[in-house]
């Protein structure tokens, strides 16, 4: 397939997102087309990456100006401020200056990461996003919420920032092992469930459960992503209003990819959430069968129905009482406040607010229901 | 003097602005009128801030809901991002959630500590600004600019943030001490060279040795700011273009403060940046000697016209070759970049760049000379 340019244009913000087969080899010539040159480059990366990739990554961009490579720890322990200090630290004894481009290569984490440094440097450094992750590729780079963790919660301090370009590399992608392909497609199916349905038939014929897809196919879900956030991103680009749709399934999800201490990845735990979130909306009247039982259908045609364990309940609910969606709306003791469907592709409003406030009882009884649920029952 | 309100738009960053005597006591009803009530408030402010002012916000903040205050060591060397994520972690365990409102009560160092909160807490909280210096009340709080030191540099760590409420009480600077005051009309001094030279008479006529100013000539010299910096920051509101301007007299300036390691403070150590820039653009052909002149008056006036000692020269020189400008534009050995006026009110431009480029022994030269001028030569 040839390489594929888009313009992302979400309220104000507008940058490049490239897609395609040797689509890093574009980087130099572009580079060459512009006014001011980089003074040079850094690229950031976790010491999980493929050195094949950042030597792919540096000669490119080696064609330019000088490149620096910065390494750290990966896992959600060291997606912290800590980190980001020490990183900015490092730019600088490199010699930074306000001309010097950033460059993440990696997934979400260390786009995140390097996205915090990049906004924070000189107050904004240019930014260039590598995803090697499907989940990187088809949705944290398709928002400017850059965050790290505190001591106290996930994604509690960050701010909005832009890339220049994206450039995604499908030949990375392909490579990837099954669990990391299926973990980004979750948030493919909530994209088609919150925003296109009518595109479900669609993805019914390319998902498949080995995983192994063309890189034209890997292409037309990273574009159907790029269109289907857009969508809501262009008006609401900072995800506060209609933007929330994107957090579906989220503030179940979020507890669990918590409390299970990374036994489940996000995309997993997105699709539990979004499960539960499915039924708790058929039992308040909101959602029918048919449109929950699409829920399970795409989902499990891509194998991400997990069944967490029992004892998983207690410490998902201590989490939820403290989400960092908390504050969108006045708390009312004994509820949670959660985004929900009315209708397959329509976001549930309550009094004007795009989150429903859902008693914790509720919760607890769908949560317990689905770990029961037999997954031939459904399917 | 009565309560003043005036809105400050810098680009599309809108915020109210209030000054006068008792305009704190005008918090609680202004929230009163709003639509979503906050949930608490924190106040931010460093242990050297009079317990007094403390009592009295946190008081009339008390009319509205729960407010809790966090405290840290004033100085420098805690302006970075350790203090930033500790404060952080200290509001989520206050139970902060989205609509607890951060105020900043203290001088400039406080202003973007508690921004730099404010703005990375679930990816920016409402931010009200108490200033209790005249630099802060007439300069920082006038400027979307945050930032925190590395261990390698001043202010290189940052973002743009603006507050909702800057409340000015009158009655906190007027009981300052000189010294204090004297750093804040530096700032005032190189807005009139900078931007409003027409205001100078005006200004000579309110400039006192004693600075014991009444309230509504404080009110008069913070107006006079607002006015200025709006001149400019209306279409450059990240201060990167004709906002470059704001940056006259910092390049020495900043490297003086750090050299001298606190002996001379912001304000001080701009004057003499001032001075020293007004000298380099006459030797260039570009300033007038009366316009030199006019600089040396008003600091005269103000009594800040300081005599660093020789043996700093070293160190300044130093730092000024890893300027936090650096990258502006394309470096080039054995120069500096500096804002420099090519006329009052006028920056001087070379190559469509608002900073020029100056040879590193013109700066020695003229650095040397002002050290040794003696201060009667020209008063």
């Amino acid at each position: 397939m040839t390489h594929k340019v888009r313009t992302i244009q979400f309220g104000s913000y507008q940058y490049d997102f490239w897609y395609g087969k040797h689509v890093i080899s574009q980087l130099s010539s572009w580079f060459a087309k512009q006014d001011t040159m980089p003074s040079s480059f850094v690229l950031i990366a976790d010491t999980g990456i493929p050195p094949r990739i950042l030597e792919e990554t540096s000669m490119e961009l080696g064609r330019v100006g000088n490149v620096h490579v910065l390494r750290f720890e990966p896992g959600e322990e060291h997606k912290n401020l800590a980190t980001v200090a020490q990183l900015c630290e490092q730019v600088i004894g490199l010699g930074a200056d306000r001309r010097t481009v950033m460059v993440a290569v990696g997934g979400g984490v260390t786009g995140n990461i390097a996205g915090m440094v990049a906004g924070m440097l000189f107050r904004g450094l240019p930014l260039i996003h590598v995803p090697t992750t499907l989940m990187a590729a088809s949705d944290s780079v398709l928002s400017l919420k850059q965050a790290v963790n505190l001591s106290s919660g996930k994604n509690l301090v960050g701010f909005y920032y832009a890339p220049r370009i994206v450039c995604v590399e499908l030949g990375y992608i392909t490579s990837l092992p099954v669990r990391e392909i299926r973990a980004g497609l979750c948030e493919v199916v909530k994209n088609i469930l919150t925003i296109a349905p009518e595109e479900s038939e669609r993805f019914k014929a390319i998902f498949r459960s080995d995983h192994h897809y063309h890189t034209s196919e890997l292409g037309d879900i990273i574009d159907f992503c790029i269109r289907a956030k857009s969508t809501v991103m262009r008006e609401d680009p900072f995800e506060k209003k209609s933007g929330l749709i994107l957090e579906y399934g989220h503030t179940i999800g979020h507890a669990l990819e918590l409390a299970s201490k990374g036994q489940y990845n996000h995309g997993e735990s997105v699709a539990f959430g979004m499960l539960c979130a499915a039924r708790i909306a058929e039992k308040l009247g909101l959602l029918s069968r048919e449109a929950v039982n699409l829920h399970y259908e795409l989902l499990n045609q891509i194998g991400a129905w997990i069944q967490p364990s029992q004892e998983l309940l207690p410490a998902i609910e201590h989490i939820l009482h403290s989400d960092n969606k908390r504050g969108y709306r006045q708390n009312r003791t004994g509820y949670t406040g959660m985004v929900l469907l009315q209708g397959l592709g329509q976001p549930a409003m309550q009094h004007e607010s795009y989150i429903t406030l859902v008693p914790n009882e509720l919760i607890h009884e769908v949560m317990q229901e689905q770990i029961r649920l037999k997954q031939s029952v459904v399917s």
